[in-house]
């Protein structure tokens, strides 16, 4: 199968894959594929498995997940009513792309930070004069 | 070599991942990582390169990947001086993870919009009542 070059003449297809990356790529989505690669989970164990997302933000991204047809929401009708998050077929054929950049993360994210520290003493501005406050 | 866990106790893992992808998963970083793949550029060839970035968007995205390391951008003393871009050695690693990523959106990008209109389609709000415009 011939690889279709990024920077094709007519731009379509940058401009499609740009779009769904912009979906894909989103560190929300990354962490939450890669956790329901193992199988369903319900609202508050993702929540508790991502540390640091807030409530509304994985509301917002399983809900464009959903929309994006790579998660499926299942209300089982007990009471309480029983909410499962699982990946669909396309979300699975997902799982392979994401695993690779999680465990790039994984291995060089020391090396970019160190190399973050590095380009800031190299570019620092000085530091902004102490000012009195002014009335 | 164990694959670790994303769901981890502590979460320290999980926001190392979560700080890392939030960088190098950006629609914009996976495209010029994919195009540079190939070579070193110059600003103007990567601006026709990607379709629908703007200047500004080009030029901090590359001094982003230049901070983390990924991009190495050399000024050569010609005049007009010729300034290139192209992937440092870690950059480099980060390609494999990115060619997967790019070939499931240009593979599945269709699939992604069609179950997008399904899901507009099946949750639309009515819509609102036309009314008089108010002085």
């Amino acid at each position: 199968m011939a690889v279709r070059h990024i920077h094709d003449p007519n731009g379509a297809d940058c401009r499609a894959v740009a779009g769904v990356l912009s979906r894909i790529g989103d560190k929300w989505t990354v962490l939450l594929v890669e956790m329901l690669k193992d199988g369903p989970m319900r609202f508050n164990e993702m929540k508790r498995g991502v540390n640091g997302i807030s409530q509304r933000m994985l509301t917002l991204t399983l809900r464009g997940l959903e929309r994006d047809g790579l998660v499926a929401r299942t209300v089982y009708p007990t009471v309480p009513p029983k909410v499962e998050y699982a990946l669909t077929g396309l979300g699975q054929t997902l799982t392979g792309a994401i695993a690779a950049l999680g465990d790039w993360a994984r291995a060089n994210g020391a090396a970019m930070a160190e190399a973050r520290a590095k380009f800031d003493a190299a570019h620092q501005t000085p530091a902004a004069p102490m000012t009195s406050g002014a009335s």
